[in-house]
Protein backbone atom coordinates (compact mmCIF):
# COMPACT_ATOMS: atom_id res chain seq x y z
CA UNK A 1 0.00 0.00 0.00
CA UNK A 2 1.53 3.96 -0.71
CA UNK A 3 2.29 4.90 2.10
CA UNK A 4 2.36 8.81 2.89
CA UNK A 5 3.92 11.43 5.77
CA UNK A 6 1.76 14.61 6.03
CA UNK A 7 2.53 17.45 8.30
CA UNK A 8 -0.40 19.18 9.41
CA UNK A 9 -1.75 22.00 10.58
CA UNK A 10 -5.05 22.19 12.70
CA UNK A 11 -7.58 24.09 15.23
CA UNK A 12 -8.68 21.72 17.37
CA UNK A 13 -11.72 23.94 19.00
CA UNK A 14 -14.71 21.98 16.45
CA UNK A 15 -12.76 18.97 16.91
CA UNK A 16 -13.51 15.83 19.64
CA UNK A 17 -9.76 15.38 19.40
CA UNK A 18 -7.81 13.65 16.98
CA UNK A 19 -9.28 10.13 17.43
CA UNK A 20 -12.33 8.77 15.60
CA UNK A 21 -15.30 8.57 17.83
CA UNK A 22 -19.26 8.60 18.74
CA UNK A 23 -20.46 12.02 19.14
CA UNK A 24 -18.74 14.70 17.27
CA UNK A 25 -16.09 14.79 13.91
CA UNK A 26 -12.20 14.17 14.70
CA UNK A 27 -8.98 15.24 12.79
CA UNK A 28 -8.49 11.41 11.76
CA UNK A 29 -12.39 11.32 9.98
CA UNK A 30 -11.96 14.41 7.94
CA UNK A 31 -8.53 13.26 7.07
CA UNK A 32 -9.22 10.38 6.12
CA UNK A 33 -12.20 11.13 4.12
CA UNK A 34 -10.73 13.72 2.07
CA UNK A 35 -7.68 11.22 1.55
CA UNK A 36 -10.83 8.87 0.55
CA UNK A 37 -11.82 11.37 -2.14
CA UNK A 38 -8.26 11.19 -3.83
CA UNK A 39 -8.56 7.57 -4.61
CA UNK A 40 -11.93 5.31 -4.15
CA UNK A 41 -11.14 2.71 -1.29
CA UNK A 42 -10.25 3.01 2.16
CA UNK A 43 -7.90 5.57 3.57
CA UNK A 44 -6.19 5.06 6.91
CA UNK A 45 -3.80 7.17 9.58
CA UNK A 46 -1.94 6.58 12.11
CA UNK A 47 -0.01 9.75 14.52
CA UNK A 48 2.35 11.07 16.33
CA UNK A 49 0.31 13.00 18.71
CA UNK A 50 -2.94 11.90 19.50
CA UNK A 51 -4.18 15.26 20.59
CA UNK A 52 -7.40 15.79 22.99
CA UNK A 53 -10.68 17.81 22.24
CA UNK A 54 -10.03 21.05 21.98
CA UNK A 55 -5.63 20.57 21.38
CA UNK A 56 -4.33 21.99 18.92
CA UNK A 57 -1.57 21.46 16.20
CA UNK A 58 1.12 23.29 14.36
CA UNK A 59 3.32 20.36 13.18
CA UNK A 60 1.36 16.96 14.25
CA UNK A 61 2.77 14.71 11.87
CA UNK A 62 0.17 11.64 10.51
CA UNK A 63 0.86 8.76 8.22
CA UNK A 64 -1.40 8.08 5.93
CA UNK A 65 -2.16 5.24 3.75
CA UNK A 66 -3.96 5.14 0.53
CA UNK A 67 -5.39 2.40 -1.84
CA UNK A 68 -3.50 3.69 -4.57
CA UNK A 69 -0.44 5.75 -5.57
CA UNK A 70 -1.16 9.15 -5.78
CA UNK A 71 1.55 11.89 -6.50
CA UNK A 72 3.59 13.29 -3.22
CA UNK A 73 3.94 16.71 -4.86
CA UNK A 74 0.62 17.05 -5.36
CA UNK A 75 -0.56 14.99 -2.27
CA UNK A 76 -0.86 17.99 0.37
CA UNK A 77 -2.64 20.21 -2.47
CA UNK A 78 -5.65 17.76 -3.51
CA UNK A 79 -5.54 17.16 0.52
CA UNK A 80 -6.71 20.91 1.36
CA UNK A 81 -8.90 20.86 -1.80
CA UNK A 82 -11.10 17.90 0.46
CA UNK A 83 -10.34 19.09 3.63
CA UNK A 84 -12.08 22.57 3.38
CA UNK A 85 -14.20 24.17 5.09
CA UNK A 86 -12.20 22.10 8.17
CA UNK A 87 -10.02 24.19 9.71
CA UNK A 88 -7.05 21.12 9.20
CA UNK A 89 -3.80 22.14 6.66
CA UNK A 90 -1.81 19.80 5.36
CA UNK A 91 1.80 21.87 4.97
CA UNK A 92 3.66 19.09 3.53
CA UNK A 93 3.65 15.92 2.27
CA UNK A 94 6.42 13.25 0.99
CA UNK A 95 6.44 9.65 0.59
CA UNK A 96 7.34 7.75 3.96
CA UNK A 97 10.60 6.33 4.29
CA UNK A 98 10.04 2.81 4.96
CA UNK A 99 9.64 1.23 8.42
CA UNK A 100 9.15 4.27 9.41
CA UNK A 101 6.44 5.25 12.24
CA UNK A 102 5.03 8.59 13.03
CA UNK A 103 4.21 7.25 16.32
CA UNK A 104 7.21 4.94 17.22
CA UNK A 105 9.95 6.62 15.39
CA UNK A 106 9.41 9.93 17.39
CA UNK A 107 12.59 10.80 19.34
CA UNK A 108 11.06 14.23 20.43
CA UNK A 109 7.48 15.80 20.76
CA UNK A 110 7.34 19.55 21.45
CA UNK A 111 3.68 20.91 23.37
CA UNK A 112 3.43 24.35 23.96
CA UNK A 113 0.80 26.11 26.88
CA UNK A 114 -0.22 29.38 26.09
CA UNK A 115 -1.47 31.63 28.89
CA UNK A 116 -3.13 34.71 28.32
CA UNK A 117 -2.65 36.21 31.82
CA UNK A 118 -4.59 39.94 31.67
CA UNK A 119 -8.18 40.32 33.36
CA UNK A 120 -10.07 41.09 29.95
CA UNK A 121 -11.08 37.67 28.19
CA UNK A 122 -8.97 36.92 24.94
CA UNK A 123 -11.26 38.24 21.85
CA UNK A 124 -8.65 37.91 19.12
CA UNK A 125 -7.12 34.53 20.50
CA UNK A 126 -10.23 32.92 22.13
CA UNK A 127 -10.25 28.96 21.95
CA UNK A 128 -5.93 29.24 21.35
CA UNK A 129 -5.19 30.61 24.80
CA UNK A 130 -5.84 29.63 28.67
CA UNK A 131 -7.31 32.83 29.96
CA UNK A 132 -6.14 32.86 33.45
CA UNK A 133 -7.00 36.58 34.76
CA UNK A 134 -5.00 36.37 37.96
CA UNK A 135 -1.50 37.77 37.54
CA UNK A 136 1.14 35.03 37.34
CA UNK A 137 4.55 34.68 38.47
CA UNK A 138 6.36 33.48 35.48
CA UNK A 139 9.60 33.37 37.42
CA UNK A 140 8.54 31.33 40.16
CA UNK A 141 6.71 28.99 37.38
CA UNK A 142 10.25 28.75 35.53
CA UNK A 143 12.15 27.90 38.96
CA UNK A 144 9.08 24.99 39.67
CA UNK A 145 9.50 23.70 36.52
CA UNK A 146 13.22 23.23 36.97
CA UNK A 147 13.61 19.57 39.24
CA UNK A 148 10.76 18.13 36.49
CA UNK A 149 13.59 17.73 33.99
CA UNK A 150 15.29 14.57 33.12
CA UNK A 151 13.90 10.90 33.90
CA UNK A 152 11.80 10.54 36.33
CA UNK A 153 8.12 8.39 37.33
CA UNK A 154 5.62 10.59 36.23
CA UNK A 155 2.50 8.85 37.73
CA UNK A 156 1.91 12.43 39.97
CA UNK A 157 1.15 13.92 36.17
CA UNK A 158 -0.57 10.99 34.81
CA UNK A 159 -4.54 11.08 33.95
CA UNK A 160 -6.25 7.98 35.37
CA UNK A 161 -7.20 6.80 31.50
CA UNK A 162 -3.24 6.52 30.38
CA UNK A 163 -2.72 3.52 29.07
CA UNK A 164 1.35 3.05 29.51
CA UNK A 165 2.83 0.07 31.21
CA UNK A 166 5.59 2.57 32.65
CA UNK A 167 5.05 6.03 34.24
CA UNK A 168 9.51 6.72 33.83
CA UNK A 169 9.62 9.55 31.33
CA UNK A 170 12.54 11.42 30.85
CA UNK A 171 11.42 15.22 30.14
CA UNK A 172 14.04 17.07 28.18
CA UNK A 173 12.77 20.69 28.29
CA UNK A 174 10.41 22.49 30.33
CA UNK A 175 10.31 26.54 29.83
CA UNK A 176 8.39 29.25 31.70
CA UNK A 177 8.74 32.03 29.62
CA UNK A 178 6.45 35.68 30.15
CA UNK A 179 6.05 38.20 27.39
CA UNK A 180 4.03 41.03 28.04
CA UNK A 181 0.65 39.48 28.93
CA UNK A 182 1.23 36.22 27.52
CA UNK A 183 2.94 33.23 29.30
CA UNK A 184 4.34 30.32 27.50
CA UNK A 185 4.85 26.60 29.19
CA UNK A 186 6.89 24.73 26.13
CA UNK A 187 7.83 21.10 27.10
CA UNK A 188 9.73 18.29 25.19
CA UNK A 189 10.05 14.48 25.82
CA UNK A 190 10.59 11.71 23.36
CA UNK A 191 7.11 10.74 24.77
CA UNK A 192 4.36 12.28 27.33
CA UNK A 193 2.43 10.07 29.47
CA UNK A 194 -1.57 11.08 29.18
CA UNK A 195 -2.50 14.77 30.03
CA UNK A 196 0.78 14.83 31.43
CA UNK A 197 1.64 18.17 30.03
CA UNK A 198 -1.85 19.69 31.00
CA UNK A 199 -1.55 18.37 34.31
CA UNK A 200 2.25 19.35 34.84
CA UNK A 201 0.63 23.04 33.48
CA UNK A 202 -2.01 22.70 35.76
CA UNK A 203 0.16 22.62 38.67
CA UNK A 204 2.22 25.56 37.70
CA UNK A 205 -0.02 27.77 37.34
CA UNK A 206 -0.80 26.83 41.26
CA UNK A 207 2.99 28.36 41.69
CA UNK A 208 2.11 31.15 39.57
CA UNK A 209 -0.86 32.45 41.66
CA UNK A 210 1.31 31.98 44.65
CA UNK A 211 -0.80 28.84 45.85
CA UNK A 212 1.84 26.32 45.85
CA UNK A 213 5.41 27.29 46.81
CA UNK A 214 7.30 26.43 43.81
CA UNK A 215 9.38 23.87 45.86
CA UNK A 216 6.38 21.81 46.34
CA UNK A 217 6.65 20.88 42.48
CA UNK A 218 9.84 18.71 43.47
CA UNK A 219 7.73 17.39 46.39
CA UNK A 220 4.86 16.59 44.10
CA UNK A 221 6.72 14.25 41.71
CA UNK A 222 8.54 12.67 44.17
CA UNK A 223 5.49 11.34 45.66
CA UNK A 224 3.84 9.75 42.36
CA UNK A 225 0.32 10.49 43.26
CA UNK A 226 -1.73 11.81 41.01
CA UNK A 227 -4.25 13.21 44.07
CA UNK A 228 -1.34 15.55 45.14
CA UNK A 229 -0.95 17.33 41.75
CA UNK A 230 -2.81 20.05 40.40
CA UNK A 231 -6.16 20.24 38.08
CA UNK A 232 -5.72 19.31 34.25
CA UNK A 233 -5.31 22.74 33.01
CA UNK A 234 -7.80 23.18 29.94
CA UNK A 235 -7.12 22.02 26.25
CA UNK A 236 -7.69 25.77 24.91
CA UNK A 237 -4.15 26.89 24.78
CA UNK A 238 -2.43 23.58 24.38
CA UNK A 239 -0.37 23.16 20.71
CA UNK A 240 1.45 20.36 19.11
CA UNK A 241 4.36 22.57 17.94
CA UNK A 242 6.68 19.97 16.44
CA UNK A 243 7.47 16.11 16.33
CA UNK A 244 11.06 15.21 15.23
CA UNK A 245 12.41 12.22 13.97
CA UNK A 246 16.35 10.94 13.59
CA UNK A 247 15.80 11.31 9.63
CA UNK A 248 13.00 14.38 9.24
CA UNK A 249 10.63 11.73 6.80
CA UNK A 250 10.14 15.54 4.82
CA UNK A 251 13.72 15.91 3.73
CA UNK A 252 14.42 15.27 -0.15
CA UNK A 253 15.81 11.93 -0.79
CA UNK A 254 19.92 11.95 -0.04
CA UNK A 255 21.21 10.56 -3.73
CA UNK B 1 -24.29 62.34 30.57
CA UNK B 2 -21.21 60.29 31.65
CA UNK B 3 -18.65 59.25 29.51
CA UNK B 4 -15.90 56.79 29.32
CA UNK B 5 -13.16 55.79 27.47
CA UNK B 6 -12.81 52.28 26.40
CA UNK B 7 -10.26 50.01 24.42
CA UNK B 8 -11.17 47.36 22.75
CA UNK B 9 -10.28 43.86 21.04
CA UNK B 10 -12.51 42.05 18.90
CA UNK B 11 -12.90 39.36 16.32
CA UNK B 12 -14.21 40.69 13.21
CA UNK B 13 -15.10 37.06 11.43
CA UNK B 14 -18.12 37.01 12.73
CA UNK B 15 -20.11 40.70 12.56
CA UNK B 16 -20.54 42.99 9.45
CA UNK B 17 -18.21 45.46 10.91
CA UNK B 18 -18.00 48.07 13.37
CA UNK B 19 -21.33 49.92 12.22
CA UNK B 20 -24.81 48.92 13.23
CA UNK B 21 -27.19 48.37 9.77
CA UNK B 22 -29.24 45.83 9.41
CA UNK B 23 -28.81 41.96 7.81
CA UNK B 24 -26.20 41.36 10.48
CA UNK B 25 -24.63 41.91 13.75
CA UNK B 26 -21.95 44.77 14.38
CA UNK B 27 -20.00 45.15 16.99
CA UNK B 28 -21.51 48.71 18.12
CA UNK B 29 -24.72 46.56 18.62
CA UNK B 30 -23.49 44.17 20.83
CA UNK B 31 -21.12 46.25 23.25
CA UNK B 32 -24.52 49.06 23.02
CA UNK B 33 -26.30 46.43 24.29
CA UNK B 34 -24.13 45.39 26.58
CA UNK B 35 -23.55 48.32 27.85
CA UNK B 36 -27.52 48.68 28.14
CA UNK B 37 -27.48 45.96 30.59
CA UNK B 38 -25.34 48.02 32.74
CA UNK B 39 -27.63 50.86 33.55
CA UNK B 40 -30.72 50.97 32.43
CA UNK B 41 -31.49 53.45 29.53
CA UNK B 42 -29.66 53.65 26.19
CA UNK B 43 -26.14 53.57 25.73
CA UNK B 44 -24.16 55.42 22.52
CA UNK B 45 -20.90 54.78 21.20
CA UNK B 46 -18.51 56.87 18.96
CA UNK B 47 -15.49 55.04 17.56
CA UNK B 48 -11.40 56.10 16.55
CA UNK B 49 -12.08 53.82 13.78
CA UNK B 50 -15.03 52.27 11.79
CA UNK B 51 -13.92 48.98 11.09
CA UNK B 52 -15.54 46.68 7.91
CA UNK B 53 -16.95 44.11 8.13
CA UNK B 54 -14.01 40.75 8.88
CA UNK B 55 -11.76 43.40 10.01
CA UNK B 56 -10.30 42.79 13.55
CA UNK B 57 -8.68 45.24 16.27
CA UNK B 58 -6.49 44.66 18.75
CA UNK B 59 -6.38 48.34 20.26
CA UNK B 60 -9.85 49.82 19.10
CA UNK B 61 -10.85 53.29 20.82
CA UNK B 62 -14.31 53.77 21.86
CA UNK B 63 -16.41 56.92 23.97
CA UNK B 64 -19.45 55.49 25.24
CA UNK B 65 -22.24 57.43 27.07
CA UNK B 66 -24.21 55.91 29.74
CA UNK B 67 -27.71 56.54 31.19
CA UNK B 68 -25.81 57.35 34.32
CA UNK B 69 -22.72 56.61 36.37
CA UNK B 70 -20.94 53.62 36.81
CA UNK B 71 -17.51 53.28 38.57
CA UNK B 72 -15.03 53.39 35.88
CA UNK B 73 -12.63 50.66 37.86
CA UNK B 74 -15.80 48.15 37.52
CA UNK B 75 -16.60 49.28 33.78
CA UNK B 76 -14.05 47.02 31.77
CA UNK B 77 -15.23 43.40 33.70
CA UNK B 78 -19.20 44.35 33.74
CA UNK B 79 -19.25 44.74 30.04
CA UNK B 80 -16.77 42.17 29.36
CA UNK B 81 -19.54 39.77 31.53
CA UNK B 82 -22.33 41.00 29.24
CA UNK B 83 -20.73 40.73 25.74
CA UNK B 84 -20.29 37.19 26.21
CA UNK B 85 -19.98 34.62 24.13
CA UNK B 86 -19.26 37.55 21.45
CA UNK B 87 -15.54 37.75 20.66
CA UNK B 88 -15.49 41.48 21.63
CA UNK B 89 -13.07 42.00 25.16
CA UNK B 90 -12.92 45.36 26.72
CA UNK B 91 -8.95 45.49 27.90
CA UNK B 92 -9.28 48.77 29.47
CA UNK B 93 -12.18 51.58 30.79
CA UNK B 94 -11.38 55.10 31.99
CA UNK B 95 -13.76 58.05 32.67
CA UNK B 96 -12.92 60.27 29.42
CA UNK B 97 -10.86 63.19 29.69
CA UNK B 98 -13.51 66.42 28.87
CA UNK B 99 -14.01 67.56 25.07
CA UNK B 100 -11.83 64.09 24.05
CA UNK B 101 -13.53 62.31 21.19
CA UNK B 102 -11.87 59.06 20.17
CA UNK B 103 -12.39 59.47 16.24
CA UNK B 104 -11.42 63.40 16.36
CA UNK B 105 -8.75 63.91 18.82
CA UNK B 106 -6.76 60.51 17.33
CA UNK B 107 -3.05 61.65 16.22
CA UNK B 108 -2.33 58.47 14.98
CA UNK B 109 -3.88 54.94 13.44
CA UNK B 110 -1.75 51.73 12.93
CA UNK B 111 -3.21 49.24 10.77
CA UNK B 112 -1.43 45.86 9.66
CA UNK B 113 -2.47 43.50 7.46
CA UNK B 114 -0.50 39.88 7.80
CA UNK B 115 -0.36 37.79 4.76
CA UNK B 116 -0.15 33.99 5.19
CA UNK B 117 2.48 33.52 2.30
CA UNK B 118 2.66 29.39 1.71
CA UNK B 119 1.23 26.86 -0.66
CA UNK B 120 -1.37 25.62 2.25
CA UNK B 121 -4.11 27.53 3.72
CA UNK B 122 -4.48 28.52 7.33
CA UNK B 123 -5.85 26.39 9.89
CA UNK B 124 -4.96 28.19 12.67
CA UNK B 125 -5.08 31.93 11.72
CA UNK B 126 -8.33 30.95 9.69
CA UNK B 127 -10.30 34.30 9.26
CA UNK B 128 -7.09 36.28 11.02
CA UNK B 129 -4.57 36.44 7.77
CA UNK B 130 -4.98 37.06 3.90
CA UNK B 131 -4.04 33.47 2.52
CA UNK B 132 -1.62 34.19 -0.87
CA UNK B 133 -0.35 30.86 -1.99
CA UNK B 134 1.75 32.04 -4.71
CA UNK B 135 5.53 33.17 -3.28
CA UNK B 136 5.95 36.90 -2.67
CA UNK B 137 8.96 39.72 -2.58
CA UNK B 138 8.59 41.35 0.41
CA UNK B 139 11.95 43.41 -0.49
CA UNK B 140 9.93 44.76 -3.86
CA UNK B 141 7.05 45.57 -1.35
CA UNK B 142 9.09 47.51 0.95
CA UNK B 143 10.94 49.22 -2.31
CA UNK B 144 7.18 50.02 -3.62
CA UNK B 145 6.09 51.37 -0.17
CA UNK B 146 8.66 53.82 0.22
CA UNK B 147 6.98 56.53 -1.97
CA UNK B 148 3.75 56.59 -0.66
CA UNK B 149 4.68 58.22 2.56
CA UNK B 150 4.16 61.84 3.32
CA UNK B 151 1.51 63.87 2.56
CA UNK B 152 -0.31 63.51 -0.95
CA UNK B 153 -3.65 63.03 -3.14
CA UNK B 154 -4.52 59.37 -2.39
CA UNK B 155 -7.37 59.72 -4.67
CA UNK B 156 -5.95 56.24 -6.48
CA UNK B 157 -6.27 54.13 -3.49
CA UNK B 158 -9.55 55.60 -2.05
CA UNK B 159 -12.74 53.71 -2.01
CA UNK B 160 -15.44 54.69 -4.46
CA UNK B 161 -18.30 55.10 -1.18
CA UNK B 162 -15.04 57.39 0.95
CA UNK B 163 -17.39 60.22 2.10
CA UNK B 164 -14.13 62.33 2.76
CA UNK B 165 -14.19 65.95 1.48
CA UNK B 166 -10.29 65.77 0.47
CA UNK B 167 -8.33 62.63 -0.86
CA UNK B 168 -5.27 64.36 1.12
CA UNK B 169 -3.51 62.39 3.94
CA UNK B 170 -0.28 62.10 5.61
CA UNK B 171 1.04 59.00 5.68
CA UNK B 172 3.53 58.48 8.75
CA UNK B 173 4.44 54.82 8.07
CA UNK B 174 4.14 51.76 5.62
CA UNK B 175 6.41 48.78 6.20
CA UNK B 176 6.81 45.19 4.85
CA UNK B 177 8.42 42.93 6.63
CA UNK B 178 8.73 38.79 6.55
CA UNK B 179 9.55 36.78 9.13
CA UNK B 180 9.25 32.73 7.60
CA UNK B 181 5.67 32.27 5.55
CA UNK B 182 4.51 35.78 6.95
CA UNK B 183 4.16 38.88 5.66
CA UNK B 184 3.52 42.05 7.74
CA UNK B 185 2.40 45.05 6.01
CA UNK B 186 2.13 47.81 8.34
CA UNK B 187 0.44 51.50 8.23
CA UNK B 188 0.36 54.46 10.49
CA UNK B 189 -1.26 57.68 9.85
CA UNK B 190 -3.06 60.35 11.36
CA UNK B 191 -6.19 59.37 9.29
CA UNK B 192 -6.87 57.09 5.97
CA UNK B 193 -10.05 57.67 3.40
CA UNK B 194 -11.96 54.48 3.31
CA UNK B 195 -10.19 51.31 2.34
CA UNK B 196 -6.82 53.25 1.67
CA UNK B 197 -5.28 50.34 3.70
CA UNK B 198 -6.81 47.73 1.77
CA UNK B 199 -6.50 49.44 -1.30
CA UNK B 200 -2.60 50.02 -0.68
CA UNK B 201 -1.88 46.30 0.30
CA UNK B 202 -4.14 45.19 -2.66
CA UNK B 203 -1.36 47.08 -4.82
CA UNK B 204 1.50 46.16 -2.96
CA UNK B 205 0.49 42.31 -3.33
CA UNK B 206 0.65 42.68 -7.34
CA UNK B 207 4.69 44.41 -6.69
CA UNK B 208 5.14 41.04 -4.68
CA UNK B 209 4.09 38.48 -7.46
CA UNK B 210 6.46 40.39 -10.21
CA UNK B 211 3.04 41.70 -12.16
CA UNK B 212 3.77 44.99 -11.08
CA UNK B 213 7.61 46.50 -10.73
CA UNK B 214 8.19 48.41 -7.73
CA UNK B 215 8.13 51.91 -9.42
CA UNK B 216 4.36 51.69 -10.36
CA UNK B 217 3.43 52.08 -7.29
CA UNK B 218 4.52 55.64 -7.22
CA UNK B 219 3.20 56.56 -11.06
CA UNK B 220 -0.46 55.19 -9.67
CA UNK B 221 -0.11 57.10 -6.95
CA UNK B 222 1.03 60.41 -9.38
CA UNK B 223 -1.90 59.56 -11.40
CA UNK B 224 -5.43 60.15 -8.20
CA UNK B 225 -7.29 57.50 -10.10
CA UNK B 226 -9.00 54.84 -8.28
CA UNK B 227 -8.91 52.37 -11.85
CA UNK B 228 -5.22 52.47 -11.96
CA UNK B 229 -4.83 50.79 -8.33
CA UNK B 230 -4.56 47.03 -7.15
CA UNK B 231 -7.80 45.45 -6.39
CA UNK B 232 -8.94 45.79 -2.34
CA UNK B 233 -7.53 43.32 -0.25
CA UNK B 234 -9.94 40.98 1.69
CA UNK B 235 -11.06 41.36 4.83
CA UNK B 236 -9.18 38.90 6.87
CA UNK B 237 -5.94 39.39 7.57
CA UNK B 238 -6.10 43.44 8.54
CA UNK B 239 -6.00 44.79 12.30
CA UNK B 240 -6.50 48.43 13.73
CA UNK B 241 -3.84 47.27 16.06
CA UNK B 242 -3.45 51.08 17.68
CA UNK B 243 -4.95 54.56 17.98
CA UNK B 244 -2.58 57.23 19.53
CA UNK B 245 -3.82 60.81 21.06
CA UNK B 246 -2.07 63.60 22.23
CA UNK B 247 -2.34 62.65 25.83
CA UNK B 248 -3.67 58.79 26.25
CA UNK B 249 -7.51 58.93 27.53
CA UNK B 250 -5.79 55.72 29.63
CA UNK B 251 -3.46 57.32 31.63
CA UNK B 252 -4.41 57.66 34.99
CA UNK B 253 -5.01 61.24 35.88
CA UNK B 254 -1.78 63.36 36.74
CA UNK B 255 -1.84 65.11 40.33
Amino acid sequence: MPFYALLLEYEGTPFRGWQRQVGGISIQEVLEEAAGKLKRGAAATTVAGRTDAGVHAAGQVVALELAAAFPAEQLAAALNYHLRPHPVSVLRAASAPPGWSPRFSAVRRTYRYVILNRPAPPALAAGRVWHVPQKLDAMAMAEAARPLLGRHDFSSFRAAGCQAKSALRTLDSLTVTRAEETIEITAAAKSFLYHQVRNMAGSLKLVGEGRWEPGRMAAVLAAADRRLAGPTAPAAGLTLLEVRYARDPFAPPSI
